[in-house]
């Protein structure tokens, strides 16, 4: 484990032991060893991209000067916040997806006697951390900032979220609503800002920017966390399920993926028949013949063509921003999803 | 309807229809269509008592000077925010316990096509508080106060169904458990924040005071907070349900009632027995038992002393402020609840 992984994860331990003493709510035993489980569970387990990414952008964006104590627990105070809005989201998303397992173990909702208190047990991750923001950056001049940020990011990915399942709502099958505007907005609104976006921003606030002067870098992380979805959604049918770490399921769960919206443009109308009578069954047969017409279609060639027009776009707008550690922040998040293979 | 009210439901026009052009978010047809049905389902058709009372609390506050048109919206925006509020904290907690109807309809899960996308929209609900706050507060100078309000009594409120659901977790009926501790901070976290501090907290913000001055205002709603639920479960046995608009259901839900905490102080162990064998018991014959047993410990007369003892301390309390306008408040919220049928 990197140095800076471990200083990250140590600082969890910080922020949990003091939300487990919050003086604004009276303990019982009961009620701190669920929370304290509940946190064990769903916040520290996963890849923790997102919150190291607010430590890896400040450090760049103050140009590699060593971080005091205290800018390193702050940055990686935020890392975490995301870490909690993340595991708030997939809390809930695993209940309405009905899911079975995340990250390597049951979704948090089928544990036993747990169930639907995780409704509220999400609704607890989300609450920590304004918590968390009020002890550590109350008396920051950026503390209404970081709230409207965090509120913002909120809404606009549960408006993401929204979309998505009004849009694939169940008992209305009809691949004739998928678009690639669709699922630009998707995937913008549910996974590119607080994906991409608030890390940043994060990292840009405690350096004492101000995120209206940004605009431009927000567009350029925004197109980047569509690209990154578009791998995803690549991956999920083409990938290596032994290297991704899990067997995709999007064709039998009719998803509005890159692909089957990719699928859809190229198609002449018996192929869109043939698709439309595949996707979304449950039937290694019919993925079978989703995966057949996609390779009829070249979609492993259309994507790769996307992903270097993506790659060119994407380097060209980074590089005509004026700040040299602005650029080595969004080269560095563009550098580790590029031709990513998981 | 009197004309504070209809003009205090006008707001919520203005509201619902920015929220539906919000430029935070790229709208569909669909989309503004889902959340308006959504927020009319959900927000505008409680008894609206918790929001009218941000206006009715300014108006007592300001001493009965005419509000100007700006002082009125402002106070029922945020009264509309605590509707936002408990629309979200009904929406999910009818999941959570599986309800069936609410306001004399069914439950919005319920609803044919939204099932569990109810969990987002409850999540929807929530994010629109800061939204409309950013709107219409972003430049006054208790805006930052206003959302560590919101936050905070969302914080409690959630950590008060955390104790109310864990305690009460099925398949561990285990009447041992409850006692007025218990009962006392379940319903001062679960609503005694929201449902009688947060009113008037915002309606002391808009007046221009701070929060750190009125500790004991605080502590006065607290305990009103209180009274009310403890009434409210009383009734649930009690009261007459054609008055009470319900059927009460706490003796087979296995509620922790203030009812059920006070037998259970009176009880002798054969008492308790018979209490353990009958309550939470979906039928009838044991509910009548239950209720019998109350009889003999003469639940009633203990209520209604109850009730008195707490009147006087709660006068008493109000009457030693030194502010006027606030003891109007305090008595405006007290005079509504006390000996209250319904
Ligand atoms: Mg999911
Ligand atoms: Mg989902
Ligand atoms: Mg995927
Ligand atoms: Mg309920
Ligand atoms: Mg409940
Ligand atoms: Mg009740």
């Amino acid at each position: 484990m990197s140095d800076t992984r471990s200083k990250f994860v140590e600082v969890y331990s910080v922020l949990k032991s003091e939300l487990l003493n919050d003086s604004a709510y009276e303990w019982t035993d009961d009620s701190r060893q669920w929370v304290e489980r509940m946190l064990e569970y769903n916040v520290p387990g996963g890849k923790l991209n997102r919150g190291l990414s607010v430590v890896d952008s400040y450090k760049l964006l103050v140009e590699g000067k060593e971080l005091t104590n205290d800018e390193f627990f702050l940055a990686s105070t935020l890392g975490w916040c995301i870490e909690w809005l993340q595991a708030y989201f997939l809390v809930l998303d695993d209940i309405m997806d009905n899911s079975h397992t995340r990250r390597g173990q049951p979704c948090w909702f089928r544990v036993p006697k747990v169930g639907l208190i995780a409704v509220n047990d999400g609704i607890l991750l989300r609450n920590h951390i304004p918590r968390i923001l009020r002890k550590h950056f109350r008396e920051k001049r950026y503390y209404v900032d970081l709230l409207d940020l965090f509120n913002e990011v909120e809404f606009q990915t549960a408006s993401g979220q929204m979309i998505d399942l009004i849009t694939t709502l169940e008992g209305e099958k009809d691949l004739s609503k998928y678009s690639l505007p669709i699922h630009r907005r998707i995937v913008q609104y549910k996974t590119a800002y607080y994906s991409f976006y608030l890390p940043v921003a994060c990292a840009l606030l405690v350096a004492g920017e101000k995120l209206d002067d940004h605009v431009d870098v927000k567009n350029i992380l925004i197109d980047m966390g569509i690209y990154f979805q578009v791998q995803d959604d690549y991956l999920d049918c083409f990938g290596e399920p032994g290297f991704i770490g899990k067997i995709g399921t999007d064709i039998e769960d009719f998803k509005c993926s890159w692909v089957v919206v990719k699928a859809l443009e190229l198609c002449n109308d018996e192929q869109k028949k043939f698709l439309s009578e595949n996707y979304g069954k449950d039937d290694p047969a019919c993925v079978a013949k989703v995966k057949e017409l996609y390779k009829e279609l070249n979609l492993q060639g259309v994507f790769s063509d996307y992903e270097s027009q993506s790659y060119e776009k994407l380097n060209k707008s980074i590089e005509a921003h004026p700040s040299k550690s602005i650029q080595a922040v969004l080269k560095s998040f563009l550098g580790k999803i590029y031709k990513r293979q998981k």
